[in-house]
């Protein structure tokens, strides 16, 4: 099963070797890792997706918050929480594929960035059924070039305040 | 000097933490690194913003070559390339304070992706001004939390074809 982990790290050098290198020397693969600036200066955090049962992802939950610099460890899965992921891509756009690739921009609220004479370079932000959709709809265009942020994720804000 | 590195590699075990390695025991911090899936569903595309000057970001680069299931790396300062970042917010917003963000919002072309009684959660994309000029206007109103996807960026398409 696919799993969301959030990881709050003090933003110094090593941390993110020491927390790759947890996952790679238990044979996992990440699919996709983003780290970033949070609201705090000294802080990062990294969005790490990873596919593994239940059990040893627990286990890696668990080995994560022992690491030196790592703050704060949260499986999102089975929480609710909002995902987002940014792709740049650039697509081949000659003669009334053009006209056609410009629709489907519109379509999916994506943003053209850059055009040349061959090419237009779009930016598309969604959770991934989306951006999958757009890809299966603009590979027979031909994609040149392309390059996926990772997916972020932030839990959702409770619904009623508790008394 | 900040340097935007983009790096191919095979999409495998071990080359995350290979890569975020030797940074590391160079002592250079990563700023933020962002990987996930290419046009090929075997390989990835990391990009990597690091500090430095341009001789020891010129021997990083040659030895990130070197390094096994690394593909290709390009130094993309100094080029032109489009960059994109982004980001995930939930900022307080109570009483007048909502409708002031909302406007801020509506200014920026950012969306509001969820909302809660006490706060709203934003996403916004853009290059690193843009992204900061917003934090520097939202941040006294409270940033609860917030995650960003690191820089990926993309080299321009050529302006004219070459005879």
């Amino acid at each position: 099963m696919r799993h969301t982990i959030s990881v709050l790290v003090e933003n110094k050098p090593g941390v993110l070797s020491r927390v790759a290198g947890l996952f790679s020397s238990r044979g996992f693969n990440i699919e996709s890792l983003a780290v970033g600036e949070t609201e705090e200066a000294s802080v990062s955090r990294m969005t790490i997706v990873s596919t593994g049962d239940d059990p040893q992802i627990d286990q890696i939950t668990k080995q994560l918050e022992k690491l030196v610099d790592v703050i704060k460890v949260s499986d999102l899965t089975g929480e609710k929480f909002v995902e987002r992921e940014l792709v740049l891509m650039r697509i081949a756009a000659e003669g009334e594929n053009r006209s056609l690739l410009i629709e489907l921009v519109d379509v999916f609220r994506a943003k053209i960035v850059d055009v040349a004479p061959k090419t237009l370079t779009v930016e598309l932000t969604g959770d991934n059924e989306k951006i999958d959709a757009f890809l299966d709809l603009v590979r027979p265009y031909g994609v040149k070039e392309m390059v996926r942020t990772g997916k972020v994720a932030l839990a959702r804000a409770p619904r009623e305040a508790k008394k």
